[in-house]
């Protein structure tokens, strides 16, 4: 099977590297708008609309399914995809709630989303939730979070400071969904300030999703293409530290 | 005089507002490039194609000068924008380094530029503080300041932690650059962690050179139009706030 991931930039390598780690694909097509990069900042119908134009880049393969790595974009465009797709389109805030039932969490514990402020306005999260029960929802925007990964900082003072910030005023989270692809990158600080809360990775939570709808791994090593709309160089130098192999 | 400001964003604001200060202009018309922004982080290629985008945007107007607010355009793009233009340009480069003229600073004075990452890899103002004489240049990226301020972080232990990270090495200047539009809203706080040193900004140098170049106030009320590529509501609500005057 053939998959496409569509990223609003680099981030969405995590979910990449979840899908590579279990071999769910062949062939993975990855784009991400580097040029345009964040969305997370950006109004809904500018989120909209750089979604369908990287729909319009798909369009191009022959794929199976398309797969929307980047929360905001999950969050704001993708009925919007799947009007115009003639594939298949997953985001990740779907896996993303029902990777919450394969954990210990009860539909009456704490439950906290963090995301941009594109992904947490869309409510796209909280309503979901709702639906399937939960009673006890928490979202937080946390828009630092993302440049503080881009520059590397994942733990210590200002990473600290930053989480007090933001989630310090919060009922103590029995589960966090990590509403972005970048904050599994911070996962360890994470964990460790919420002390033991599940937290849901949305490249995990997809290949949870795909698994319970008959994805089988292929066993064979996938084979990857890589797209941006700037600076591709940049994207395969992050993904070759990322996957930890080289990638030319 | 009708004049042009183009920005990334709403950070070109603070020069506007330097620019009203004074009443320089009959008209100025603002474009922010909001629905692509930020720039800091962007290849130069991708910058010099935005920058020209805007040029297209700007020849739909009678203005008698084009004034790059954003240093990262101003940075990549001006030579570019000088070919291509049919009137005037002026980045905030030159009249950054021009500046410091004014200032008690000596030529041997340690002098800091700070700014994206994509200002300081361009190296425009070294290169022309370098030409200019000056021989103790330092010059940082500082990626984190723009999200800080966006989310109104001006001061306290995330921003005082953030200068240690990328100032706290260097050698204690006379002079800092502010060479990113959204830094003088942390003044106080770049003031007092560089206890003394002059700091220039981008919109009271561009007053300066105008000045100096013979452009007069003209005593009335500078009439502003306002256009963005998404969101010109909440860059009228960003200007509003920082002019302190109702725009509609």
């Amino acid at each position: 099977m053939r998959t496409a991931v569509f990223d609003s930039g680099v981030g969405g390598l995590t979910v990449v590297k979840s899908l590579l780690e279990h071999s769910l694909f062949d062939e993975i097509i990855y784009y991400g708008d580097t040029a345009r990069v964040p969305y997370g900042t950006k109004d809904p119908n500018t989120i909209i609309r750089y979604s369908l134009e990287a729909l319009e880049f798909f369009n191009n393969f022959e794929i199976d399914l398309l797969i929307v790595a980047c929360n905001t974009a999950s969050a704001h465009a993708i009925d919007e995809l799947r009007r115009k797709a003639s594939f298949d389109v997953l985001g990740v805030i779907e896996p993303g709630v029902l990777a919450l039932e394969n954990r210990r969490v009860r539909k009456e514990d704490p439950v906290l989303v963090i995301g941009t402020r594109a992904t947490i306005n869309s409510k796209s999260y909280q309503n979901l939730l709702a639906r399937r029960g939960y009673t006890n929802i928490q979202a937080v925007a946390a828009p630092l979070l993302v440049p503080l990964v881009e520059e590397g900082i994942l733990e210590g003072v200002i990473v600290e400071e930053s989480f007090k910030r933001y989630f310090d005023h919060l009922v103590p989270p029995k589960a966090v969904i990590m509403g972005c692809t970048h904050y599994p990158l911070m996962q360890e600080a994470l964990g460790r300030y919420f002390n033991g809360a599940e937290l849901v990775h949305s490249g995990e939570a997809i290949v949870e999703y795909l698994r319970k709808n008959g994805c089988e791994s292929s066993g064979k090593e996938t084979v990857m293409r890589f797209f941006a709309s700037e600076n591709v160089a940049r994207l395969k130098q992050v993904a070759s530290g990322w996957f930890q192999k080289e990638i030319l």
